[in-house]
């Protein structure tokens, strides 16, 4: 089940990446397509909306993402938890991992790496700063468009500890009104 | 309550930094303390075992980090929520954060900065490599030491989503099974 889209703030994706969900990284360059799972990132600024993520030169991706400039984050929940799995134990220089996991390739708007429909959340990027790409394969990446399922307002992401073991995001909690500055 | 720690390999802490919780920095300079609550984080690499953080110059930490070189990571858990919001939500600038916040300062290893008992977890950090402090407040560090309390395996930690509202970390599932490269 896949549920239609919105446009979001480029500036507020914080929202779904900041609490470190496993995200599913999409990527073409020259006819080549791939997806690979990725847990190293984080939000590094607002506006320009940017996050930092590394992607290993072992990677099938890494080439992708490195002559293209460009890739798509996506958002999986736990309904996507096995797919994700096979899509990090599996590499693109093999299979063609959207026909292998049955997952729909969406155009994008701005990068030519294509939208996971199935996820609850894309999120088109292009490099914003390659400076230690070659030192510690991290690429900053600005987020130039996004887009997000409407419902439900939060997610159950899954959170990878290592070993095999992932983390399912639980209840949420308000502390709104202790917050004294911004947000 | 606070449980004795032990020792843990630094290259292994991606078990508790990589599902992206909110944590507390500690930092120690020329006889200043401080403690701040950070989200934007992401582990970088095994061994040596490195932590990518933004934080903000406009923070109080800030400075104190980038001249004492140092700081310590503090995994908090959804029992010292409250605290972790004030912590965010005061200035070091006003106030000494260990005693409004009744947090015990335990003397670390191997760099300056507290380790705050109360936390789960405790990973003592050098600073690597400060290429992008100046352009992004992007600070690489390297965890020299890591004290984790030995029970409970998984915890309760909290993960922010914007908006005043955090995400608390829900149950584990394992799919062990299915890696066939590392984990």
């Amino acid at each position: 089940m896949t549920r239609r889209k919105r446009d979001f703030p480029v500036s507020q994706i914080r929202r779904y990446l900041e609490p470190g969900p496993v995200v599913l990284v999409s990527s073409c360059w020259k006819g080549k397509t791939n997806i690979m799972t990725m847990g190293w990132h984080t939000v590094m600024e607002f506006t320009p909306s940017l996050v930092g993520c590394v992607i290993s030169s072992a990677n099938y991706s890494f080439e992708l993402i490195r002559n293209s400039q460009e890739c798509v984050i996506n958002v999986p929940t736990m309904t996507l938890l096995d797919k994700t799995v096979g899509i990090g134990n599996t590499s693109g220089a093999d299979v063609d991992k959207f026909t292998k996991f049955e997952l729909t390739a969406d155009p994008a708007e701005k990068v030519g790496a294509a939208l996971i429909r199935e996820c609850h959340a894309n999120f088109e990027c292009r490099l914003h700063d390659e400076a230690l790409v070659e030192k510690y394969n991290f690429f900053i990446f600005e987020v130039v468009k996004a887009h997000v399922a409407a419902s439900p307002k939060y997610l159950q992401t899954v959170h990878y500890t290592g070993d095999g073991v992932f983390m399912i995001a639980g209840k949420t909690v308000s502390r709104r009104a202790k917050f004294v500055r911004g947000l």
